[in-house]
């Protein structure tokens, strides 16, 4: 299987950003250990910016080259209606992720443009939420 | 450890009910893999119930004698003070399970009285949330 | 024909409570009504509780077993999800009847959950609302 | 006793019109099946139009002549304020009936200026709401 | 001066409709008041509809052909874009008169799609309202 | 009779103030051409204050003393509960007046305090609203 | 083909109304610059009305006649049910045009009962909006 | 006179249940505390259940052998209209009382069901809460 | 120790203002009885104003010399932020009196600026409400 | 003349995006189409990006050397106040485009940044949207 | 240049109100480095009051003496219109300072009556705020 | 010092963009003045993007770098949590300018995602804004 990561806005500060909210791993830590998950058997692609219309651009890369997708797209959750084209566009089943529990923090961060069109949820288990999201993913195997 | 799952209303209909929504595992099923999943290190007990005061009851019986709870409180997600009152009076962490994605169902499903308490939310991974949820508290440990 | 008629929260003080709104028939003299005018050909059964918890449970059994469900939740019109994921769950038609207009009373009366899910409704008929749900059902016939 | 029924805009088109919504029976049986029903001790009068002055006009014109007026606003349900100061005005007891469950349709449909000053509602019993309407008025007899 | 008088679905009633609430003075007496009041040297014309689509056209015909205008557009003041529309269109200053104060009424007749394109508005002062309009009118002078 | 007129904050402004708005007529015009129109068979006192607490006072000193109240609250009509309470405990009949158009003006201009419990409203007629309002209780004489 | 061009309340007093928001085009010289586009290939019948009830009726007539519809609601796109559920009857492709941009006037003039159930919206294009419509009509062909 | 108590969910938690909020007295110490207060003159019982049905049951059984009811209805104050029904029913006087400001507290909390149908409220008492109402009680004597 | 009770605008006319809403005691008469029931051991300083800002200064002379303040903001409750800083600028514990149950009355006066910041709030006990509140105080004792 | 036309996010993946929704052309092909349509007359330029903020350059970059701006914004016309303060900076006449009629789709596609400043708008035409767009801008000449 | 500076309710008590919200700095010591700041070239005047009506008339007395007026309503910000309207009457530009950065407090202090009425807002600057506004009147000189 | 300036999308049309909202001075000329403000004490670093992203990576890189932030997010103000979230990431404080007064705008302007963040604001002083934020910051000197 091919399963690819994306990663929204400002994850590429964790471990040194608000380190009560999102915990101290960083983002090459969780990177490695999902790889290292993943074994032989698949593939696993990593992309992360803090750019909207690169990660519009990166989703629409994936087009029949990918089986799954774990996505985090952070600030972007709540507020990118092209975000959630760009999944509609490509047909892939996504697990949407979120460190932080979004439902104890502030009102604008309740709402998702993603959660609606995801396969499942995953929010408030730090970087384990990755893990958990991969491991759904080979018990669940390929999309046919 | 010791880990409490405890079942909302209806769920006891499951892989009758709604096979489209919830999927064709039966509540019994889910609760053997569990058991199996858990081991020998383990103690797990299950409880459901249809009423909303046995649930709350369930709840402030746990105090003390759990380390984690795994809740799906179903309907009463959406309606119950109660049941949340009851788990702040515990202080047990809680993981909140959802079968289907409620996100993607009518408006009133999109709320819950438990979500902001809790310690993470797991939704629309099926029967294979309660199981995901069993392996994070695995990985974490018993409570401090 | 099975028909079930299940009756809400304070039902069973009719006759006593506020008889302005709700009339002077009590709920044993509108069953034993209904009863005659169900005749020999058709099974009729009642079932009340000031439990939200047992309503759910007593629609839970009617599953295979009733043709039609007569149902007035009465306060849990306006709060119960778990009713309405019971009724989805067995699958029965469903006439919702209320005996005062409930259009007339509280803004916190005008919505119910069981609405959009029924087959039809009747208000403000008072207890020959329970009667006229019965002639509609002998009309209609058995469900296919 | 003397009875009223009026019926609102594109209630002309029953049978032609969205019959998976409304039906098959269009509304001249409709109308020939309540004449029936009334026997020979009523008079049924019937009325319909698309203006929403006429529907005005004509309720006014029951005043003192009638007993009763079942109505199906259809559209103006949920428009006209027009219609609901009319039926004020004549003081006549109304049943107000829809052919489909209007709160399973559109979110616009679910607000009524009639409910809350009719006698009482019938929604969702297709053509059979009309007769269970005069089956319940002629049960209970004129205005006094 | 040329004045019309243009009267709103159900004004046709007064005198006999809700007399708490719109008093006793018919539609006549108070348009052969105003007359009287009028004098000779002003022309008064007066129209009444229960239709909206008339009153929309009776506006359109008053264009360049009468000084001012006083209405009460009853009902259709809080649902018609129509005759605010037929207002605009023809230019001519409005006085807007309601017989009760709408503002003592249910919440739908708070809201007026007149009072923002009026010249000014009297609420609650029965027939009187239609004599202080025109006083006012009187005063003013014709439009230059 | 005995008659008030109670002006709210800035309307000692009047003749300066916005032009546009408000016209130019001063405060102390209108209320001679008040006094001129009262007569002799009336008594007619006038009180203006910037203060919503002096305000509140003066309508409280008028209890059993008045026969009615025209007031203008100006800014307070949009903020103070106290005058309201100030004209419930005094129970004077109230005429509210406004000199501009307030459904042309800012939002929270829209919403008054005062109009529910008033007899009636005028907005929109300039200076001449209170002479509407004084020939009005004329011809309605005192309160009985 | 067939086309069928109804217009609403006040499109008669184009030309003299608001010239500023509407242009200085009059109906008739709209009516005539389309029937010389249509060409002889085709039909095209033109109605207007300022009564609500009288276009439900005009719509309702072109059941089975007609291939395409233009309609320019007016003021009822804001406020009509009926006119929605007429073309809902007929089952006749629509297109909505108006002459100015709704979307730079009132708030009230956003919404559209019409839009959703349309084929395509012309919006802000003056006169010329019919002649679009028209022209894509004619590239369309009859509906199958 | 005979005094009813009736508490709601997880009330029986108290002294053990987040201390900070809800004090530290157990309801048996409270229970005590108001037998005492009561004194020999009247009677007085106690209920407790985390059931809302129970609860409902409880309240019924008072008709006709209670002068007062003090209830709190801990959390489902904010979610039962079955509760408000039952009191209504039965119509008891009612004395609502909270151990916490319930208006410092979640917006969900600010809501009660009983509030507008109770003789008076006491929030943020803590235990002494009862007694004051107690108090009351007694020196307003029984109901007549 | 020194208590402070502040009345705010219209409470100066109790007894005479609304009886069925407020009770018939006068306000001297409340303070009367307050005073006696104080007793030798604590003084205690009545205040009474129809102005916001005489309020606001009444509250911050009490800084450093009061140990407890009783206020009653009456509609002030409703719209001053202004008395709400000035509690939070002298720090002195608050109980905050309503003769009325405010639950029970208008919208508007549902919501209060103080009751988030006062220690415990009584609503709807009249004039009992007062020497409750003395009450409580005497039994908590001063500030520490 | 020179005309631009700017296509926002996931419009290059045309053709094979959700067909049902979008169409089968691809974005290649409708350009082509516009290249042939606009002739030797006038130059068109083309601009696709997934980025708001290269949207936004792309705008800027248009000031002073073009006579029309064709737009569609696709998603970020719900969600981009940067894409509305370009076109207001650089004061070019806008046609905005939708390939679906965004009023059938979610709700928060129903709202545009980019209407109320745009010339006209096309929703639901699908590609012909934009040849109707260049054939309007050809008939309207340059501007002035 | 003549600036004037009113200070609202509760800015008498700055430097022992709230020391962590507000600062140290006491009004006075504020003002003496205010007039520091101005030099001799400039006349500065001080106001504070309590009272929303002396604020009012305080305004409406620096008409036609006063070059710009530098105003913090504190509470007065959030609920006054007066003030509102007696800055609109008086035509003088006005500069509105905050202490605190209302934005980081409770809801109702978001809103502001004078911010879309003023030339500058400054929040969150502490006593420096007043100085910077100083410093900017100055640089921009007298009104012309 | 260290002091760096963040331009959002637009405003580098400063000067030629809608003069009579934003002023005629450009981006460059306001640098300019600012560094010469800064004098030779302090390093003062600029940075425009029309890219959300990029101004995400932007602030990310500040970090541990720079001892003040003066942003002017324009557009993005109103939609960014992702500009938001790395200031949250960064820790440095942060004044937020805008040029117009976003109060005196379009509804939307007046949210700011940035404002409940930052040390303070400054809105309606055009280009002195930014010389008022750059002085404050001098006069409060480095972050401890």
């Amino acid at each position: 299987m091919h399963i690819a990561v994306i990663q929204g806005p400002n994850i590429n500060m964790l471990g040194t950003r608000e380190a009560d909210v999102y915990g101290t791993a960083t983002m090459g830590s969780i990177h490695e250990q999902m790889r290292a998950d993943a074994g032989t058997g698949h593939t696993i692609a990593f992309f992360q910016s803090n750019s909207e219309g690169d990660i519009v651009t990166a989703i629409q890369n994936l087009r029949g080259k990918t089986d799954w997708l774990i996505i985090n797209p952070a600030a972007y959750t709540h507020t990118s209606v092209a975000i959630r084209d760009a999944i509609l566009a490509v047909k892939i089943p996504v697990i949407e992720v979120h460190l932080s529990n979004i439902f104890k923090r502030e009102e604008f961060r309740h709402r998702s443009f993603v959660s609606d069109i995801a396969e499942g949820i995953l929010s408030g288990f730090g970087a384990d939420g990755y893990r958990m999201a991969l491991s759904y993913i080979r018990s669940r195997g390929g999309r046919s």
